[in-house]
């Protein structure tokens, strides 16, 4: 029987706010496994804001997609045929080879998820690359200490989401920014204790309000207008956790950095940029805090979803412009 | 006998670049030194940048000048009188009382100074604050690693010139900035391994062109555009110091920040704002190693010299012009 995969591959590089004619969807044969190799058919595809570096011809620390070439990413799928041993019809796996529908490939570089009541996809998000990332990233290099507060900028997104909730079990106090009021109010019942709507009125303004004493440690995902307000309510010695700067990914003319550099040395703030691959000595604290968190239901997540492999650019795109709660994924069975 | 000083007063706060009418010379009458009190003859006064930001009436890890009042900073004068045992008459002492000749004052918060070959007002440069600077902020932030390459900005002022001689003695590889042919032949001269005027062509090429491979190591004494060349030629990991921005200090309008701080995540790049005091418990370290280092002749140094409490203004302005090469100083005695 043959079996085929529709998946979606890089057009042409996207200048600026990336369309969906950057993409296209092709169809592929897959042959059968050889010795050492898996059928997987993907059943969930993780798209994330990282992903739009790669689609700049530049080094950086993956390497960049590659035009006319399938996309990568993580995936959620089950196994069809093995030809390996670790792996049996079934079993659910967890890979970097998202964005499309099936592929034939050796089973080494795959992951078997554990057997737990958990849904899988929550292994692209909770307990997957965001949950890593805000769990490592924020007790790494934020250093939270009880009865700080914390400013969390996207944390309606997947990272952002768990960011607050580890900051409120750290004992901290939770300003969180978002840019709908629908989204405050899910954080909210989250334990954030303020939210401030970044497209309504003065951002510095509405920060200043939400964290009158200052903050402590800020969790950026965002960049631009937000690090320059952060820096200016910034308290001695804060932490700047810098992972992510998604208000600036598209920009096709660079735009101007923080007006207030200066405070980084009067107020001696830290700040740290990261990725998750820097965290990979945490992931055994990790899976076991986060674990346990999860199945206590001390930590809560959304998800987002679009269908099918057509709408993977789609999912993509909306990152930008902020359509997610929580974790955006597409289903793809 | 009645004794006078003359001493330098905040006469108005400077907007934009301090000029010479931002001061005033008043004399004052210095009364005998009552119980535990010491009448000082200052023979030498440092003037920093850091003594600009105390000029804005804004709160900060020092407060701010007063209008009308004398002003502060290091200093290294003769006890003339002394009414506590701990001090004789002839002692060199080392106090936070320049910008005046003489006072009188409290014993206990003045150091008394070792008795060494050293000339006295070297504790006001390479074994004193700025020498710490230097040497605490250089090796506790940068985390130098044999090999590396180190760019220093303001590299031939007090704290960059001794940061360019460290690094050399850590086995770095030294880029320096400056801001004429004759601080970058001086630099040369002290072992730097490449030197950059910035005033010369575009900043960014020649940094790139002297550090070829990038920079492990930023110093920043500068901010501004240097602070945007050096996140362009980092290399991962990366350690930013950050010391100082004499670039921005001076701003009337807040310029806007370097245009690649998502540089900072990508390359997960460490940026550290500090200032000495957080340094303290580097003090003995320091002084036992960058001693024997000055004692061996291993570090040296310059001086830019003013004469007489009343050039001590134009000493400060001086700072800004890039007048000094090495410690700026005013000679009082």
């Amino acid at each position: 029987m043959a079996t085929t995969s529709r998946e979606i591959r890089l057009k042409s590089r996207p200048v600026g706010m990336p369309k969906s004619e950057n993409f296209e969807v092709a169809e592929v044969a897959l042959k059968d496994p050889g010795p050492g190799e898996v059928l997987v058919r993907n059943s969930w595809m993780s798209v994330d804001p990282y992903m739009r570096g790669r689609m700049y011809d530049r080094p950086s620390y993956v390497p960049p997609f590659q035009l006319g070439e399938v996309l990568q990413g993580g995936a959620i799928g089950t196994v069809v045929k093995s030809n390996d041993e670790r792996f049996k019809e079934g079993d659910l796996v967890e890979s970097m080879l998202g964005w499309r529908e099936a592929y034939v490939g050796p089973a080494a570089p795959l992951t078997k998820l554990p057997q737990t009541n958990v849904p899988p996809q929550a292994y692209l998000g909770v307990l997957g690359m965001p949950g890593m990332t805000a769990y490592g990233g924020f007790n790494r290099y934020g250093q939270p200490k009880e009865g700080e507060t914390v400013f969390v900028s996207g944390a309606a997104g997947a990272v952002g989401s768990i960011v607050c909730q580890v900051a409120k079990l750290r004992g901290c106090t939770v300003v969180a920014s978002a840019g709908s009021d629908e989204k405050l109010a899910w954080l909210k019942s989250l334990g954030v204790d303020a939210g401030v709507n970044y497209k309504k009125g003065n951002l510095l303004e509405n920060v200043r309000a939400a964290a009158p004493k200052g903050i402590d440690i800020y969790f950026d995902n965002v960049g631009g207008e937000h690090l320059e307000v952060a820096l200016e309510v910034a308290r001695p010695f804060a932490r700047f956790v810098e992972c992510g700067m998604i208000s600036i990914y598209n920009d096709t003319t660079p735009a101007p950095g923080p007006r207030n550099m200066s405070y980084i040395v009067g107020k001696r703030i830290n700040m740290k940029g990261f990725i998750v691959i820097d965290l990979i000595d945490m992931r055994e604290q990790f899976l076991s805090e986060m674990g346990g968190w999860v199945k206590d239901g001390k930590i809560k997540w959304e998800e987002t979803v679009e269908n099918g492999i057509a709408n993977a650019p789609k999912a993509f795109l909306n990152l930008f412009t902020g359509a997610n709660t929580g974790k955006m994924l597409v289903k793809l069975d």
